[in-house]
């Protein structure tokens, strides 16, 4: 175990999925999914890799990448022990240089590369011990993982000892809900069918199929037009019928009253929540939002950028559905401490996966939740985006609507190594005929 | 007027103050003051400027370089005329890109970048009016400054109509308001007595120093070591007297309960103020805190990363003082926003000026507020530090513990061409100098 980390290899990999509008919103019209791509090197005689990721959406991935490039000297020459040893400490230290820290702090550009640098070391170590990331975090004692969190900033809502608690109550019965989940899978939901750019015809195409593949909760895109809104959940509700779930999503583009008043109006369509109804830095807003439009929830945490956020989010009752993001937050330790808060608050964990490899990784953490922290998958779904899997070693499966848990060593975000150097920006081939493309008549 | 953008040229500027501990606090033991230092190139024939910068204490700031890098195909090419003629416009344009705000969003490396350049167009425009920022916008009416402030997000506690209400109320009484701060000044503090690294020989000497140049707020840096923090307290006090007001900085380092028991044992000293004494983004730790340490007041604001952060701080009561920074928020026009914002709850401005270049943009704004906006000097003062003005082509006067206006056209950050030679990074003569230096036995 004298295995060291030679190198942090950092690459800019983008889709450009812009083209066929898959994952368009009201405020993200052309999105090309992209990621900033670490592999964590070592010297092992079996040539092992960390792999890891952040996602963003095409422009500035390119800082992203520079960002890891800043954090490399943190993490080079390290013993692979030592960082398993104490994966709590390895996150202090990433995200623990006073001079970086300035330009968050724990947040922006500097905290999507720690997430993908910090995950990457969890894959790391997830291989080395031969099991998936879920496996791994259910093997582990609750001290062990309570010694993985930060709790700086947190300790007014939720200390090491009251974690302690959440998870030795329900370690007893870990075996039996794990179990539970190699038989039938956590439950999914599907984005897939309400992308803002598709038609109706499309519309109702996607949510026959997802029917068809046994999803019984659908999510659309709202918030550039509100007619359009209307319009579209009339057609999803008569595609899905009264009984199941339809989600609303506006990505962050209305007002605090904009919101209620146009919450007021599709509420029509009995919505089961509303997802970023305004700014992700707004928590009283998403607060009053919440009151005024009871019974549907509020959704948020895609762009709540660290547990500070999670904590008054849940200290306010502003969201009844808490979609933490692994790639957003600082990687897999700090999901940790918001899954924790969560189960102390009472808010169930719907984690956002809407960008490549989040669904990847983000089915370990809704395992691991459910075996070792909330015990109940009660408002419990899983976000599924039907694109983008095909470049991934070891994709998500899909059973009859449930993520079937992963049995590859890994935390599941490792690319093929040709699509990584097909999609590598600009110089990949797909990048090379897209210019290609756009300058022909 | 036919004058356009040619170029948005940016460099990575540092001085190595870490060796002097000039900046020095307990969250941040060695900064070196750093500017991400941007120059709108024009082609007009007076070769006309606009130079701008966001502040960063070392490393991370070339992430803040590349980040302008990336607005600027939003910047080259435009006209001078059509910047110059609708701010608002500007601003939402450069923070508007869908792609690059998923990075943020409105926070992190990409809205110091965009405060970098927002700020350079702002010293464009006043450089080509003739006129210094503070006294460009002095004459500017309510409605065309309304005009360059986004409401998006912060309409729940002030919209456009409010906002010129406010304007327009001191409106009639603005010119005996500049004569008086072109006849006295704005009331300054000082932070330079009390880094945390100086010994107390040293603070005795500045303390001394502070007082014979007429400051009477002294600033000094707490939360290392509650022991030292108390002894220190002491000393000052001795220094300053009882009358003379005493001011503390933890630089975020507290949680929310031990900041209330620090600040408990600290009071015995008169304390005007607590700056961040806890993460920048808990709000609702901020309100707690306050609540606990009344009638000592709680000040935050460098680190609070727009105007949505302020919006919240305003409404939960959470601070006495505003600490807004320029170089932080999205540059003048979001500057804007939360002054407007803080006249209509009732909030004194201090603005943060702990960085190099900041005093020297910060004073303007700071004039601006009094003579257009809160119409008061009651628990205003502009923070003052002491060191890399002599950088500065136009750099800010102090007069009896006062910010003198200043009267050259522009946002007087413009650097000397010297010092930007010789503090470039990493192949300026400072830093080479320093690389030689460290090797030497």
């Amino acid at each position: 175990m004298s295995v060291r980390i030679t190198d942090v290899v950092a690459r800019d990999i983008r889709f450009p999925t812009s083209r066929s509008l898959a994952g368009s919103d009201a405020m993200n019209p052309e999105p090309d999914y992209s990621a900033a791509y670490v592999v964590l090197e070592t010297d092992s005689p079996e040539r092992l890799e960390g792999h890891g990721l952040t996602f963003t959406i095409g422009r500035g991935n390119e800082l992203c990448v520079a960002a890891i490039g800043a954090l490399r000297p943190f993490v080079v020459g390290r013993r692979l022990a030592d960082v398993t040893a104490d994966m709590g400490a390895f996150w202090d230290e990433i995200t623990g240089d006073s001079q970086l820290r300035w330009i968050g702090p724990e947040k922006g550009v500097i905290h999507l590369a720690t997430a993908a640098i910090v995950n990457a070391a969890w894959d790391l170590r997830a291989k080395a011990a031969g099991k998936p990331l879920w496996k791994l975090l259910v093997d582990m004692t609750p001290e062990e993982l309570v010694r993985c969190v930060s709790f700086r900033y947190i300790t007014d809502a939720l200390g090491p000892e009251e974690a302690l608690e959440i998870l030795r109550r329900s370690a007893p019965t870990r075996g039996a809900r794990e179990r539970e989940m190699r038989a039938h899978g956590f439950p999914a939901y599907t984005t897939s069918a309400g992308w803002l750019g598709y038609s109706d015809a499309k519309l109702r195409r996607l949510c026959r199929e997802g029917l068809a593949r046994g999803f019984s909760h659908f999510k659309m895109k709202v918030g550039a037009n509100l007619d359009d809104d209307i319009r579209r959940a009339q057609l999803l509700r008569e595609e899905i019928g009264a009984h199941r779930r339809l989600m609303m999503d506006a990505n962050q583009v209305w007002d605090v009253d904009q919101a209620i008043a146009s919450m007021q109006r599709l509420a029509a369509f009995d919505p089961w929540w509303i997802e970023e109804p305004t700014s992700p830095d707004d928590i009283l807003g998403h607060a009053a939002i919440a009151r005024a439009i009871a019974p549907i929830g509020v959704a948020t945490g895609e762009h709540a950028h660290n547990r500070v956020m999670f904590k008054q989010l849940f200290q306010t009752g502003a969201i009844r559905f808490c979609q933490v993001d692994g790639a957003r937050l600082g990687g897999v330790n700090e999901v940790l401490a918001v899954l924790l808060m969560a189960a102390k608050f009472g808010v169930p964990v719907c984690p956002h996966t809407g960008g490549v490899g989040l669904p990847e990784i983000m089915q370990h953490l809704s395992l691991f939740d459910y075996i070792c922290v909330s015990a109940s998958l009660e408002d419990r779904v899983l976000e599924h985006v039907d694109h983008l899997h095909e470049h991934f070693v070891d994709p998500v499966v899909i059973e009859a609507g449930r993520y079937m848990p992963p049995g590859a060593a890994g935390c599941s975000v490792t690319l093929r190594p040709e699509s990584l150097e097909r999609f590598e920006f600009p110089f990949g081939e797909a990048w090379v005929r897209q210019r290609q493309a756009s300058v022909m008549p």
